[in-house]
């Protein structure tokens, strides 16, 4: 078969081919841009830093003979066209990172997008592929989040579920908008994107499912229910010297309590059911001798089931009345960004199961516990994602990491797919969707309170 | 006596004197620089509002006779001079307020200083009053330290425990230095500070215990204890969509528990005789998608005995261990700021009972659990403080209140102890000084871990 050809027919065998060296070559070499003392990165969407290695994406792109073209939100894209007119398969993912986060998080899969793209080209022009659609490796604006909210910003843009200008306008804690911090980077594109056929990619899986099964491939069936609370906890500002313990209405010991019951609340669950967070907790006014009269805190809560993080969440509700009444505060909660779970197609699950098999690795199906670009892609054209191992499961910080060893497994099964899906193999496939909206791209849940 | 005739002899009579209105309009009138739509105010040092409020202190104190000198660390002494060459009687407080603060901490001191130094000024020219001191009223720069971290700055400056050159490069959240923003509200200062004889001061209690026993003056006889504690708490940043549960080490749920630790060890005390708090606490990298990797806050212990503070301490770090242990995290803890118990001189607070007594009012001592002005003063002049009541205790915050008729009180008995002040009652009084030196001034605490 045409993809085997292009990826290599050396599959199971240990040694290094000329094409994962010039992978991990480049790969490494991302690593310096926003390097951080600790081994980490650090490329807020929209920095320097981030501009400095979107840089190093066009040139790379412009040596493996494709061409580059920028979108309205920022997104870049690589592409080669083969057949005039006809839509592109996309393989992507985002080149921007948290503070203070690991190298491999995005970045891996834009550097193995570009080397499956050339793969991908190189069969083509060797006449081993027959494409049906064009090809383009993706670099996702602002997929983080962690400067601008919401996440996943760029693919979200392209789909039709997060409105252009909304997203220019959206500003960092110090005011710049979306739109200054792409024209400082010069990424305010004027290019419109491509049109889509398909969209594949791939990502360390940042849990250690994989690594504790021993499996060196994930496809990814669903992603995970995720919702968020916006949580305000009142209380009165007194001093901290003078004010009596019984005198007290203190926001911040309330909002400690919140923060505990959050984590209480997965015990109700079976393990590994669901996962529960604060990770923004502001605190008014802060001052070292003022008892704190305020904390806004935003509580995450993720299930594989929807009825479970409706479950936690009602819980947690009670809890927080609890809390209230017993700390004499006002607590007030609001929803925002419920995204229920999607599925993938499961056309491209078993695609990506056959690439695996191509390439003489064990795969395993699981669900996807954080966001991706591939969520957003997937409501508008049939999407295959990939995972990696992670070692000890960590990301979002500095000591991710994955091996060579597994990052070119995963560059070779999504070469694969990245050929068939070109090849046209999922042409008559729907895209996947919400479990809510019954397997169609459905934007109803966006409005969900 | 002298000082009841300036003081008036209506005491006990609830009939205004012109002299109470003129203070009255004047301390209401400072309520509106920086005022707050809930009724505070939002002063703090060295903001533009804090620069208009003290022009308005320097104008007055120049209609009432005064002649107005600012020294290095901008603290203004508004200063009438009936015998040369003599040290002054200092009657201050602060004019500056913590973010959303309330009107009366402070300001009350400094507007009812002006006002009884203008009763004394009347009584020496009336011949009422053979003055031996000169007399200032003072408004001391930077009490609070909700911008520039240490509080009661001004103070610590003129009595020699605080360098003014650490004090003038003291910097705040957005980097400026006191000595910039003393000179972008043109309180850079170049006078010295006048020589002090002796200082008194009038605040609000910031606590209910006059408001409780029915006693419109409290007559303060010593500080409470008090130190910090700078807590880090060091986790390890994760994903909060993609990591288990098991598989975090959260800095922000185990410095919640080490917030409800520090509150629940007053518990192993009797009530009303320490008080913990925390009031600042800082997130890293306070990011909605992040599990936090380290927090940063500030423990306050106080109480009316050394010993308690101490025990206190060690047994809040005994429970951090074992919060480390059982979330796995690193907790680190330094102590700073650490204050010693400071007595005032029993004969001021005898001075006190009688002004007191001469306008027919009752007092009681007690101690301050708050750090005030009147606590570094009192380590190189003896030092007289008195409290009008706060209603329900509170303070920082904007319903703090006390009445027209609490705060005419305490101006009357302010007035009378100034005047004995002036008049050299304490002139054979040694200064206070902190339990650890035995009773003098000594800064030997203050190098203390």
């Amino acid at each position: 078969m045409a993809h085997q050809a292009a990826a290599g027919a050396d599959s199971g065998d240990p040694t290094v081919r000329p094409q994962d060296r010039e992978f991990l070559r480049d790969f490494h070499h991302t690593s310096r841009y926003g390097a951080t003392p600790a081994g980490g990165i650090d490329r807020q969407a929209g920095t320097a830093e981030h501009g400095q290695v979107r840089r190093w994406f066009e040139e790379r792109a412009g040596q493996l003979g494709l061409s580059v073209v920028t979108d309205a939100i920022g997104t870049i894209y690589a592409l080669r066209e083969w057949v005039p007119g006809a839509p592109f398969v996309l393989v992507g993912s985002h080149l921007d990172s948290q503070p203070r986060g690991g190298r491999f998080d995005g970045t891996y899969g834009v550097v193995a997008a570009l080397h499956a793209v050339a793969a991908a080209d190189a069969a083509v022009s060797a006449g081993l592929l027959d494409p049906r659609y064009n090809v383009a490796a993706v670099d996702w604006f602002n997929e983080e989040g962690a400067r601008f909210a919401p996440s996943i910003m760029g693919s979200s843009v392209h789909a039709g579920i997060l409105d252009l200008e909304v997203a220019l306008q959206t500003t960092d804690p110090q005011g710049v908008t979306v739109a200054q911090a792409l024209e400082s980077t010069g990424r305010r594109g004027v290019d419109p994107a491509p049109k889509a056929a398909a969209y594949a990619e791939i990502h360390i899986e940042q849990g250690r499912r994989l690594e504790r099964s021993g499996v060196p491939i994930g496809i990814v069936d669903r992603s995970w229910h995720t919702q968020k609370l916006l949580v305000s906890v009142i209380g009165e500002q007194s001093h901290t010297g003078a004010t009596l313990m019984a005198d007290r209405r203190d926001a911040l010991i309330a909002a400690s309590h919140v923060v505990v019951a959050v984590e209480e609340v997965v015990e109700e669950f079976e393990p590994e059911t669901i996962v529960t967070s604060v990770g923004k907790f502001d605190v008014q006014p802060n001052s070292p001798i003022v008892v704190p009269r305020q904390v806004d805190l935003v509580v995450d809560l993720r299930a594989d089931r929807a009825s479970d993080v409706d479950q936690a969440r009602g819980l947690l509700l009670e809890r927080l009345q609890g809390i209230a009444r017993r700390r004499d505060v006002e607590i007030e909660a609001q929803d925002f960004d419920v995204r229920p779970v999607q599925r993938f197609p499961a056309d491209g699950v078993e695609l990506a199961e056959k690439a695996s098999r191509d390439q003489g690795v064990d795969s395993t199906v699981l669900a996807t516990l954080a966001g991706h670009d591939s969520v957003p892609m997937n409501r508008i054209v049939p999407s295959v994602m990939l995972f990696v191992p992670s070692a000890d499961g960590v990301s979002h910080c500095e000591r991710e990491f994955t091996s060579d060893e597994d990052m070119v497994t995963g560059l070779r099964v999504l070469t694969g797919v990245v050929t068939r899906l070109v090849a046209g193999e999922l042409a008559d496939t729907a895209s996947g969707g919400s479990d809510e909206s019954g397997g169609a791209a459905d934007d109803r849940e966006d409005g969900r309170g």
